[in-house]
């Protein structure tokens, strides 16, 4: 989903995306952003109600632009964020650096935070962006599903996050610790992990014909 | 880290906890709390900085009746987090559902969301819970290890939340669907994740007799 080149591929962060500790670790251009993102299903979206802070998982789809996210109209969630000031991390967590000392043990990641307004989409919209939902991890289903009805759509919120206000935060390779801990004799390294899909299990009424659809995990 | 049992193993929930939507995935005992909490290694701290909500990932361990993160005294989460009103999040993202209608799409998770105000640990306290973060990842490293001086435990912070107001929710198996699409020729299922570790990879300097710990992800 990156594709073209972007207007504003190099915005200044803000003091609130800023990465304050460990800067050499933040990214502020939006194919960095979006490369995140294109590896991610799930984000955690943070919002206020009642004047305390809450975080919910739930799947996100982008464009070059926004961040869309989508739930029921009744969840507190959507209710609590919609035309108001949230944040969205999306995070995928690499593995584990151990170092000589415990101080200097890490974790490899890639983050993305989006600060902003939760901006509602539409009735016409939000057809659209479950479209694009869909056949971001499966292409071709929309066409097969039974289609959506009015009352569904009416039940759903859509709401989206500009990406303009971003930063990307991301930890590689091996541990950084005191040379003169290098000869500590403890075992130092990283312990990396993978996300998987495993084969697709059928619902007890699948017909004849009706095959699994491809998927793969996209992997950054 | 369940161990054994609890004086009260079923708080009723509170506003801010209760699970509102699709009432029967939440759950409020502390054993379904904690081994939800037993699986993962990082969670996302929701908190408020100049009136704005922060979601940043970080790592967490837990006993049976806190969950505790760490970081740098410099960190803007460690600063805005101590003594406030704060949401910690553990999610296990553990597949996707796939229905005949859009609408009915879903995912499999695991998630507890914890409520409440995160509390700093003195210096003494933070060298045991630092121990207790090591042990429970590589049982017998920390003694292994170069040991930590006193600026490096005066440069770490280390907050608690209480488990006391905190809510599980989770969705298994199959699609739910209307019963009048279970005809409709389009396969349905659920295709589900696992995270695995890989092979360690040592670094560079590792002395002959370290080798690397055995290290398996905790699963559900």
């Amino acid at each position: 989903m990156t594709g073209p080149a972007l207007s504003n591929p190099s915005p200044s962060p803000t003091d609130r995306s800023r990465v304050r500790r460990t800067r050499e670790r933040g990214f502020y251009d939006r194919a960095t952003i979006l490369r995140i993102l294109d590896c991610g299903l799930h984000c955690h979206v943070g919002f206020l109600a009642d004047g305390h802070p809450f975080v919910i998982p739930t799947m996100y789809w982008h464009d070059e632009n926004h961040l869309y996210f989508h739930g029921s109209r009744a969840s507190r969630m959507m209710r609590a964020a919609e035309g108001r000031s949230v944040c969205v991390t999306v995070t995928h967590f690499d593995g584990l650096v151990l170092a000589r000392s415990a101080f200097h043990h890490s974790a490899n990641y890639r983050s993305v935070s989006i600060f902003g307004t939760a901006e509602p989409i539409d009735e016409a919209g939000r057809a659209v962006q479950l479209e694009h939902l869909m056949e971001r991890l499966f292409p071709g289903r929309w066409r097969q599903l039974r289609p959506v009805r009015r009352k569904e759509l009416k039940a759903t919120r859509v709401l989206r996050v500009a990406l303009s206000e971003a930063s990307a935060k991301i930890r590689t390779g091996p541990p950084i610790e005191d040379p003169k801990d290098s000869g500590w004799p403890a075992w130092a390294g990283v312990v990396a992990f993978q996300t998987i899909a495993l084969p697709p299990q059928s619902d007890v009424h699948v017909k004849a014909g009706c095959a699994a659809p491809a998927f793969a995990l996209p992997q950054g």
